[in-house]
């Protein structure tokens, strides 16, 4: 008998239908013997109709109310999800956030889940309930209702299954699970049987949407053993079948591991580049220009400062490109005129690549093989950035499929390596 | 400055245009130096969709998941109303039952209020805050969401009011008050600027679904003076117009209210006449023929049972029309062979008309010239029932009407009697 924890995003939430086939699905596992905690999102579609209702109403709303309102997708959820558990023939029993309490800091709209009581939950789970919780909202210390941001189902289903030391965490979603590279860039792509956390945690921030980042993060800090898989097989696969399927989040560096020196290649299309030219190389400069775009709430992601030439650098970041116009505005306006900078360039067609790979500790010229397979395909690079497990590049958008498609065959990834 | 507090139906939050107009409503009365706890229903129509999708899924689902699923209608309301008094200028925060608490006992989907803690709110108000909390909800001792059944955010308002010690409860409603009968039977019906509330209580339980009765006795039972009125004038109508427009129901019997020995006519055509014929005078057959009716959940309004003749009696009731089928037949598998009553006859065809007034305790002849009035009619009179401030009578259906305008004409109800 295991403890498991089962999230299922909206779209396996989708109808009445589907939360059938969910109730199917977690009945069987119910019935091999298992304890079962289920995390439901909201009906797909929910949170963004209840959005537009505060939409139509006030673009000001208050985010304190905006949380009391889509709290209730969820709440939505997991009372079907229970009512369908009944019909199966299960005991079950649904909890919004603050019944468990999930407690949170009193950030609304990205909360952050700071304890988790589970004793109600345990004591249901001990007298055979299978019991269905809230993802993506918790209660603040004043007892306001919080949650967790887009997404943040996930982050639910993985702080409490860290809370209860849940022997596995299981998110059904609509892949199948990790994949080496974007299936429908690179036909060739294959899904991972395994990856570890570091990896997942720079492919999820690099732009692979199938988990959010917050929620691997959660699951590295308390080593929550997470597997991603597709909730669209057919429910009554064999459960052994099921349990091996998708992509294990692994905590073990196991040797096969440490042969795939890279695992995965991430890109993202979302960015812009911008950079401030001939701005004088003084201490300080870098705060000076993020620091404004900072206090304008826009997020900025690969950051290059080079050398500078008679006591002049360039500085070039990155921003999404739905902040690039009022980022570009917002340096003419305040940036050039204060610190003397020549102009300010930007190129909102750009992309990012990114290989990914544990191995990359240990091995020597990971780096060099991929620029070599750019340059071969004259790809020119126009930044860089590299971390531990990671190497990126930003070039023209015009190239990302072809870059994606031969860093993939450069680095092997289409053979197995974990079957 | 008046602690007030609004209640708003379904209708009246029908659309985000309608919570805007609420909100703009709310904003008067607090511009005019009033503190304003303000009580909406669930956007009409978003409770049965709920249950819709319950319905899709399961008939057999626990009450307990029920009323997690139906109270997120009037969160929505709240959070959305809130978001309209924001735009408005005011500050305003949302409570669901829970959180204020309004604390209930457990009878999941009909639950009874047990105890309202204020501290929260009275804060909110003395910080200059409106507060807006669900209809409809409560928690019971367990942390379960409760629902106090349909029509329920009456009472929520009524007693927030009363543990508030409000100075008046306004309930705005898609009619403008409380009138002699109902307008669309009898076009010289007159609307009541004032009514007693034991008027009121029977008025509601004969069919007048202006008011839930259980709204009304908590009302009666603390005292709460209560207004019905017109969410449909315009919102910006003067508001000393608006306070005194609809009908108050009173707790003070001043003269005026005794003069009026008939306040209204109240009908209802939902019921369905049972009579068992035959039936040995026995002690204890009241029981034995009620008790299993009792037992499958049907309710009874009318009995009656005449004086016997060779030891045999007739037991006539009255059910809603609903249960008529099931009663009947319930009756004629399991009552008649066991009690040995010679047939069980029926009739769904009835309706029961009542008059009511206070002044009918002092007034001596009232129930004689109703009889008269119908008899004048030639409307056949099948079962009288009688209290100390109405007297009810039971009809064949199709003289409803008839009966309802010669009454409201021998009563003198077209004449104002207390404008």
């Amino acid at each position: 008998m295991a403890l498991i924890v089962h999230k299922y995003g909206g779209t396996s939430m989708g109808s009445t239908e589907r939360i059938r086939n969910v109730a199917k699905r977690v009945a069987k596992w119910v019935r091999a013997g298992h304890q079962l905690v289920v995390v439901p999102s909201a009906m797909s579609g929910d949170t963004n109709r209840l959005l537009g209702l505060a939409k139509e109403i006030s673009d000001r709303a208050s985010p304190r109310e905006l949380d009391m309102l889509a709290s209730t997708g969820e709440q939505v959820s997991v009372a079907l999800l229970c009512i369908a558990l009944q019909a199966e023939g299960l005991e079950a029993v649904s909890y919004a956030g603050w019944q468990v309490p999930i407690k949170t800091d009193s950030s609304f709209g990205k909360a952050r889940i700071e304890s988790i009581d589970d004793a109600r939950v345990r004591a249901d789970l001990a007298a055979g309930k299978v019991v269905v919780i809230t993802g993506f909202q918790g209660v603040d210390p004043n007892g306001h209702i919080t949650t967790l941001g887009r997404g943040g189902s996930d982050t639910s289903a993985v702080a409490i299954a860290a809370a209860m030391k849940a022997d596995e965490c299981l998110i059904y979603t609509d892949v199948d699970g990790v994949y080496t590279t974007d299936p429908r860039v690179v036909p060739e792509a294959r899904r991972l049987h395994s990856i570890s956390f570091e990896e997942m945690l720079e492919m999820a921030s690099l732009g692979s949407k199938v988990l959010q980042i917050r929620s691997v993060e959660f699951a590295g800090k308390y080593r929550v053993p997470l597997r991603v898989l597709s909730s669209f097989t057919p429910w009554d696969i064999d459960l052994d079948v099921e349990a091996a399927s998708g992509t294990l989040i692994s905590f073990e560096e196991d040797e096969k591991m440490e042969q795939a020196v890279v695992s995965g290649i991430a890109f993202n299309r979302d960015e812009a580049k911008i950079t401030v030219v001939g701005v004088p190389d003084t201490p300080g400069i870098a705060y000076q220009i993020l620091g404004k775009v900072a206090e304008a709430n826009i997020d900025v992601d690969v950051i290059i400062q080079n050398v500078s030439h008679d006591g002049k650098t360039d500085f070039s970041f990155t921003v999404h490109r739905n902040d690039y116009a009022r980022t570009m505005e917002l340096l003419e306006t305040v940036v050039v005129p204060t610190l003397g900078a020549q102009q300010v360039v930007g190129d909102p067609k750009i992309c990012k690549v990114s290989i990914v790979g544990i191995g990359m500790r240990s091995h020597v010229g990971i780096a060099s093989t991929m620029f070599r397979c750019l340059a071969e395909e004259s790809i020119n690079i126009q930044m860089i950035t590299t971390s531990e497990i990671k190497t990126s590049v930003v070039i023209d958008e015009k190239y990302m499929e072809l870059a994606v498609r031969a860093l993939h065959k450069a680095f092997g990834l289409e053979e197995a390596r974990d079957a």
